[in-house]
């Protein structure tokens, strides 16, 4: 039984036959909203994948779109869903599966057990990106019904592994080829900002995530011997500083020679993008940002500059008081966040170039993940409509991000077409994803399927 | 039931009348080792170090030395015995505490259930130390049995904190300034080579070991602000990779300041002493030494360099799978052996002046064990006595070491009188110490118990 009484209405003129629809169906919605985001699609639970998926398609199928599931061994399933017809086609780039929710002491109500309380809906994945995946649905349900068949044809394409790389979405798509044809992509997610102004993102960043490993010997040795037997976590520690400079300037030479050089015109964006350095370095416990960064300096480098990024490292002894040891293996993990046009396969061969160049050719490391970055053109008829009715619908001025600091799979989707790509969401800076304690507020979302219902018609008009 | 089939026993002439007194007590005296070696003494049971310490304490008095135990706050006791008289004074350095026997899976036998086999005696500590610590106290009652009263004053100084750093043993002595008044000391454990020669150490190097930790934020962040977010795991390599460079060379400015040059005649004993460069390469699996050294620089960089060594590093996730997080903490544990005359106090000031000086004054460290190196005269009446009761026992020349590359606690008990020390041992090396299966050899453990008799009247009147 879920507790509706914080979900909300409209004071909005009855005459709005938009308005009226939604006031009739929204308990059931925020019913489906905490339908979905009760199923743990985490990607350690395949069992989860593929109920979410089966879900997204039954849903699909029951707002009149066709729908099916389509499989490569071992991969999560991609949901496809079409309707509609018209000269332009737009792609909704979406996914079911969710980050792990751990660590679960951190969380006010079980993650997967969504709470509606004060206007807000809590779950894991609600925010990223099952509310966004429903609002979208729900808005061609509610188009059919209150405005007709929709002027253009829509294509869902819901993956399940985009929270660990969408590793399988290329080959997926290879082998159907029609799938990317279309005219814009509808990327995932989406966000209000503080000043409670539509963030529209352009594209994202790339990412090459490796890996490393140094082992020196068979076994940890006694650290009397440290005058000649051969440390791993020094060839790592060694290893990882040759990466980057103290400036944070990436030192592997080759890293920056693909980097396209932002336009004015993307310039201006950022520099018109809300930004509050003050309220970034609050919520970290920071002074000062890194790297002896300015914050003007940050401003632009957060959304055109590639990064090289320890997450984690480990050898040796941890534990309890002191151990003397000789530590014979060395781990960490590294990510590198890329922009146009840099390759992350070519990056991955640059690396090892270096590690060669630089004596650490006992340094290994694996590729595990690897998407391209994509930027899509703002000056474009998917944008201006999407800004349209995301101004209508807010009631503030659009901010236009040329791509964000994260990484989504838009160019294998976009790329071939140079397709425009852009967020039309509801999410707002406390929503938590990732995190314990995510939720989206209803009043953003009730506004976000407004306008994406409005979308659909506009778009296949806008000049 | 201990199973003593395997004590052995010399065929010496009856006319040997220590060798009789030997022959008739063996297997009391196996009984006393294995009774010394179940009591789990590890820093972590002080039930169990008061145990051992207790049963030293009954053991010297039985062997007829005045016996009592000393006691600073918190701290395990430390045992003083003194027996005999005589011009000279032997203060013998002892620990009756042992490295913790984890883990456990890799014992044949259960590391404190003794297990005597094939000639040997399996246990945690029996090799470091408490068979070096019981044959020094039957060795006192087997010469007052066969020899008589000692001609010379002998005094046990027998601590619980070796193998924790001996942090209250200076305290404790100096509580008590009288008990490292001497001639000499004999040193802790000791070893035979592999080609059966007495292995004479005449000191060890010293250690600081520090506990590095940077904190640059209040919680982890998302990879994606990786422009502009200070990583810690990134701080931490920078920092440890700045302590040393690639051959080797400790990078802190005035590291070597007071590190004292060897003397030929100590060149000479290197030079002459064991060193098997394959057998080293090979029980650790690795085709060279670090840092480009070649075998000869090995053997000499062993005993004479101080060293910078990684114990441990950890940051970050580096679970299965991949996250895409900035770390906010990175630890570390370091250990620094030093060698005469460095100070481990002046060396944690010279470290945090170089982190800081190299704008690492975010990195902070605890200095948490500090040793003192010590390196005895090789030129003295101890050494020379030690030498000709090892040879004559073992049937071998012995080769002297001028330090080894371990700590032990010799200078807070020889540097105020510049006091000789050595070793007199029966270790093996494949001993095991601070390894499972630790065991010795009761053989060695024969002839090392006549040869310890036979100094306590020699020492008395060796020029």
């Amino acid at each position: 039984m879920v507790h509706t009484s914080g979900i909300g209405s409209h004071t909005a003129p009855v005459s709005d036959p938009l308005q009226g629809y939604l006031e009739a169906n929204k308990q059931r919605f925020v019913r489906e909203l905490v339908e979905l985001c009760a199923i743990p699609s985490e990607a350690s639970d395949p069992t989860a994948l593929d109920a979410a998926a089966t879900w997204c398609r039954d849903r699909l199928a029951s707002a009149g779109c066709s729908a099916r599931i389509l499989r490569v061994v071992d991969a999560p399933a991609l949901v496809v869903g079409e309707t509609g017809s018209g000269k332009r086609t737009l792609v909704g780039v979406q996914h079911y599966d969710v980050q792990p929710a751990v660590p679960l002491a951190l969380w006010q109500t079980p993650p997967y057990e969504p709470a509606v309380r004060d206007g807000a809906v809590y779950a894991r994945g609600v925010d990223d990106n099952k509310g966004h995946l429903l609002l979208r649905i729900q808005a061609i349900e509610a188009h059919r019904a209150v405005f007709g068949e929709l002027p253009i044809r829509i294509r869902f394409l819901i993956e399940g592994e985009e929270e660990s790389g969408s590793s399988n979405l290329g080959r997926l798509l290879a082998l159907h080829p029609g799938l990317t044809d279309g005219d814009g992509a509808l990327k995932e997610g989406g966000a209000i900002d503080a000043a409670g102004r539509p963030q529209l993102s352009l594209g994202g960043k790339g990412i090459l995530y490796c890996h490393f490993r140094v082992r020196t010997m068979s076994r940890d040795a006694h650290s009397g011997g440290a005058t000649h037997y051969p440390n791993a976590a020094w060839r790592l520690a060694h290893a990882l500083a040759s990466l980057m400079d103290e400036r944070g300037r990436v030192r592997i030479a080759g890293f920056y020679d693909d980097v396209r050089r932002p336009t004015d015109a993307e310039r201006r964006m950022v520099a018109e993008a809300p930004f509050e350095p003050q309220a970034m370095k609050e919520i970290l416990g920071i002074e000062r940002f890194a790297f002896g960064r300015g914050d003007e300096d940050v401003r632009y480098a957060a959304v055109f500059e590639p990064t090289c990024n320890v997450c984690g490292i480990e050898s040796g002894y941890n534990g309890p008081g002191s151990k003397t040891v000789i530590p014979c293996e060395a781990t960490a993990k590294v990510d590198f966040r890329l922009v146009p046009d840099q390759d992350p396969m070519k990056i991955a061969t640059l690396l090892r170039a270096h590690l060669d160049r630089s004596g650490f050719d006992d340094v290994v490391f694996s590729a595990e993940e690897g998407e391209h970055p994509y930027r899509g053109a703002a000056d474009s008829p998917l944008v201006r409509a999407v800004k349209a009715v995301a101004e209508q619908e807010f009631g503030k001025p659009a901010v236009l991000v040329p791509n964000s600091g994260g990484t989504s799979p838009m160019w294998v989707v976009c790329n071939a077409r140079k397709m425009p790509n852009v967020t039309l969401g509801m999410g707002h800076p406390g929503a938590g994803a990732h995190a314990p304690n995510e939720h989206i507020l209803l009043e953003n979302y009730w506004r976000a399927l407004r306008a994406t219902t409005k979308l659909y018609s506009l778009f296949a008009t806008q000049a």
